[in-house]
């Protein structure tokens, strides 16, 4: 058998096993045969208890819809705009670090998944691929910027004129990283980003990684990818994961000082990630922000923080109708995505589903996690009889008894 | 042994496994060993995760009685009207579509059933036998006939035309089936209404079917019934399931124009099916429906959609006392039944217990199920102190604490 | 060893085995374990989907005290006095049949146990033991009968002049039990008080009651005891259980008239059983009760009614406070015995706790349920800085959160 | 191998141990893995049906966080005053009995511990280590005592003075210990406090115990001390705790007369423990109290009593501002101490957790849990963007949904 047609063959078992995944639970439990136990429980868990990861999902479920019967229905429209720009769902895809970790196509992958689907991806400060190359290679179309909070102010301007000088629209600032999150399910399995196959580390980890043959080699032929191609250190250098961690500890914590210094320094659009309250939604407002994502970064942060879609009504009739609210944290279906745009919110972000979606098939894995959250919504609007996704509002939900 | 002590045995075996059979519950059990799993999962199943499935049977739990001792206590009357034709309980049979691949008796035996429980069957569209062929075998008696929006006017106007020559008593439109709801299971189980068994997928399936010997040669017996006996394609031949399956793909959406169209045209009560909101309610009216269907779908369509005896109360109040309110989803126990009427609504419909009661026995298993139901609703109506269904009202029950 | 000293080995290990037993939770296991099947379920299971069953126990557990530090702690008053009698502690037996088949000891042993405690037993009409001996052989000391309404105004006459004429002090008129609840673990068992064992029953039920040796040897050596001690049927023999079921489903049901009948010809108090709503409170008294027993037949009847917790404090504010209300349905706990008196029950009665000691010990089973409910009382009382269980009102409870 | 190295060799073993436990609930784990399985559930187990244990932790979890993004994020203070001293962070440890039964650290080890982590340790009466030398003992810095209400006076007053020489600052009054609660586990294991192994049960638990060679052997070897080393017995011998245990079935309940002879002799601030309602709060203070501590005993004592944290706000709002007002029963995380203080608590004191700690590590284990406590609550806070734990109130925690 010569080496295309072995190409072939592999694109139709993968296409084969897309097939069957049916939603992003199936995603999940696929991944989860996919990944070592300590990358898999990485992209899945949550901080301490998972109190708010539980919750994040369960608040979806307390909402039921109001489905409206004998309406002309012609093709829904799912498309929307998010900040004036136009996207064929009102779906993107969350910043995540790690994405190249979990397979090597990776960050690019993600984004290139996103614009195939018609839709923004917030590409992540810490990629593993540095933010020009994912402008490159990326077809043309929106893309945004996501940035923590640096201690060294030269490496945020740095990274901030290299993301306007690619083209990125928006800046997305994450308000909500002051610290990591207690994980401690990534304290019990070592997992740091820094998962370096030395000689030590791979004769202990070598049995477990073994269980994962098409990860592992696939992580190989990666050249096993700890960089974060996007933060040089100090030295100049590209910096790695465990390097970036460090720093981030010793780092202070991102201010609305901060988000004004961006909104000076780009020339576009100010996002702010991680608003749970309407108090910090309207200084974000007042920081310059022109939309903000409310978030609790999964359940991974502040265990007890509300779910978002709990908090969503109070943050948007805060910041009034010009600002749009977008948010992410326990998006697993199409439908999770309608309520939310009825509770006010302009769009969502999908982190795990897209995590999932790369780890079992690359970039065509995410494209059909894509395209499985385009293809609930498309069906529950019509059972619902809403031919607009714009048209939703808080008449199409009500807190089930 | 002779031929017809043969037949003595086997029905003196059904009986004894029929009186086995003490509730709905158990004839679902016994409804998952003798159906195979694809069928068994296609009747039983609900949209994406279940939830509105779940909540309808919840819904019911989460009320309670208060009973009233002490009262004369005649023979309790379980019987009543539903647009003026008289019903020996408030209990009919709701149209579902696939019942002759349950069993052989399919359509015909859910009807021949409910006559004989004096109540009325909607026969389904999408049945496996002509409604003239219902028409004529089941005993004289009231019939009510469900229709779905089809595409082509010709073939609506056709039925509309057959079921008012045939006798059928009232029209029921469907509005919640503007696509099929997700049903992944299904999707997993490759059922789409066509197990047709061709020599590829007899291969694949024989392991899988031969686990039911008893329903297989049932089937086959029946001769494989694919078709949809109602319903012919632009060819004017007998349209098989998963053709009609695409024409729903393509068909357009029911509209209220669509009632009104009916209602022009049949010359007897519309009654319209699958409504979730008292909007939705009065718009039925204003177009004509002189009944409305609380459903949704038994879960099968929108997941998220409200349990129907949570919404029933809103919906009695906005369309008044001149509308009977209907209400199917979620109906397991003669207490649900009396739940519904102290909600408000006129009648129930079910639909998976009959079609359980089939699976297991053909007509002799739907008797069965509505025997039960007639029990369990005079029992409890003993223990209410309850002398008609008539008199329940809002008084009679309780949201639990 | 000669025959007195296996008796003393004999009652020492029933001691070991009653000590051993900390709850009533314990004695629900070891009765099941002692009982056979069918026996065990028809003192244990609920009607249909025991939704009350269930809810009984879970109300009290919403409910939680608000406890008083600080105050003198003399030995805490439990004793109380209902309808003018002093009783050791404010909880009564409650009356149950087939309690001859749990155990030898049946009724005599419940009604000599409570009397032993200080308290009132209520002597089931259903008794496997004529009243008439029970009021010879139980200590002297209050005592009550349970009279349920019987077709034949003959009998119940006899049955009240009978009770008159042998001291009992009060007569409790069952009302919920119009029909026998629609138990359906007991159909599926074959058990409807009819246990005999004939040639054909017992080559079927041999290897079953064979794996309970003990509860069969004491069943065999009572004789078989089927009997009804207290019924005569219309040929003024003893009836046998069964009959009484079947005249049960012919008899009318008991109405206000018939607590009216009772009134005029007991020369005692009338307390009606069964209430569950304000308005049937008042009836009953409207109808000459001087006390109500709130009470859904331990879950055993309408399946969906209310918790008795639950609606305890409407019936008291009902009937005022010359009234008793007593109540009994998921007493599990002496904590149980607390709420509902800070509810405003004047007492309560134990069912299933005494029939499971009844179970594992006879009447001294039944002791020991007893001494556990005033154990648990008295120490909870003195946690709770409670002297007098007339003290009790809602202050000490509140709806937990 | 020489003696120093082998010690060595323990520590580092106890220190890798320590590390990999990551939170209360892995030190749990670890405890039931070390302790007999009697002594286990002594320390680990509440009142009958627990429903106040599970309830406490439960509580907990049903508030939320609103978190504060964008501050100056300087080190967060945790440091705070308890009755004017100062304390490193605002836990303090519980008094707990029989903490030498689990490790011959015991009551030393927890107060070392304590005053290493630079907050106050509550020594208890019944310590197996006298008050005098744990105060000789522990390295400078504040500590309580807690008292019984005993039933002679001249033990009382003999303890107050005591405690009052050695340096005590405060005396903390115990009001909900009326009797023992009701520990059916504790009853069923034979667990009184005396495991005092003799020739004959040496012989019963010697199989049990086998099961942990480490506890039995560091037990062993510090002498089996089951003596109450504070209280001597009316012969002037100290008490062994099965003594002690009949002597608080004798003794008379703590009376707010009792706070009040206390305060009087006892020259500091007397604190009250066990208060659940707003009533007892004042009571307490209005004996002289200076400050409570809102408690059900870890949900030991009265089964139904109220989740602390339920009842903390109305006990804030009762006493104002000029008494502190502390928390003890279901502390497991550091967002319970800031749920705590949000909703008025001064401070929280830990007792199971200390326990556990000490069961896995003697002193270095409560180090260990009191170091993870001050860690959570830390990361917590730069995620809540809260600089100071004084600043809590009510505005940053929410009943969730």
């Amino acid at each position: 058998v010569s080496a295309p047609s072995l190409d072939l063959l592999r694109t139709r078992a993968l296409a084969r096993r897309l097939e069957a995944v049916l939603n992003v639970s199936d995603a999940r439990a696929a991944a989860r045969r996919t990944l070592p136990k300590a990358l898999f429980e990485y992209v899945d868990g949550g901080a301490e208890d998972e109190l708010t990861l539980a919750r994040n999902e369960r608040a979806f479920h307390d909402l039921t819809f109001r489905p409206r019967m004998g309406l002309i229905n012609a093709e829904p429209k799912l498309g929307t705009t998010v900040l004036g720009t136009p996207v064929s769902m009102p779906v993107l895809t969350a910043p995540c670090g790690g994405m190249r970790l979990v397979h090597p196509d990776g960050d690019m992958g993600v984004a290139r998944a996103a614009a195939a689907a018609g839709t923004i991806p917030v590409v992540p400060a810490a990629a593993g691929v540095s933010l020009e190359e994912v402008a490159a290679r990326v077809p043309a179309g929106p893309r945004w910027f996501q940035l923590y909070r640096f201690h060294d102010p030269k490496l945020m301007a740095g990274l901030v004129e290299r993301a306007q000088a690619a083209g990125y629209q928006a800046m997305v600032m994450t308000m909500d990283t002051v610290v990591p999150g207690n994980r401690e399910q990534d304290r019990r399995n070592g997992f740091s980003y820094n998962m370096r196959i030395n000689a030590r580390s791979a004769v202990r980890q070598a049995p477990r990684l073994a269980r994962h043959p098409a990860w592992l080699s696939r992580f190989v032929r990666d050249g096993m990818p700890f960089e974060l191609a996007n933060i040089a250190g100090p030295d100049g250098q590209r910096m790695a994961l465990p390097a970036m961690s460090r720093m981030a500890a010793d780092s202070q914590s991102p201010t609305w000082d901060d988000v004004e210094w961006v909104r000076d320094r780009f020339h576009g659009p100010v996002v702010v990630k991680g608003i749970l309250t309407a108090d910090d939604a309207r200084r974000a407002v007042n920081a310059g922000a022109v939309a903000v994502i409310v978030s609790n970064h999964g359940g991974r942060q502040l265990d007890g923080a509300p779910a978002t879609i709990d908090v969503l009504p109070e943050i948007v009739a805060a910041v009034g109708p010009d600002v749009a609210v977008l948010l992410d944290s326990g998006v697993r279906r199409g439908n999770d995505v309608l309520k939310a745009l009825a509770q006010g919110a302009r769009a969502v972000l999908i982190g795990r589903a897209a995590a999932w979606g790369l780890a079992i098939g690359g970039q065509a894995g995410v494209e059909r996690m894509l395209d499985i959250m385009r293809a609930q919504i498309l069906r529950s609007m019509r059972l619902m009889g809403l031919t607009d996704v714009c048209e939703l509002n808080a008449a199409w939900v009500e807190r089930s008894r």
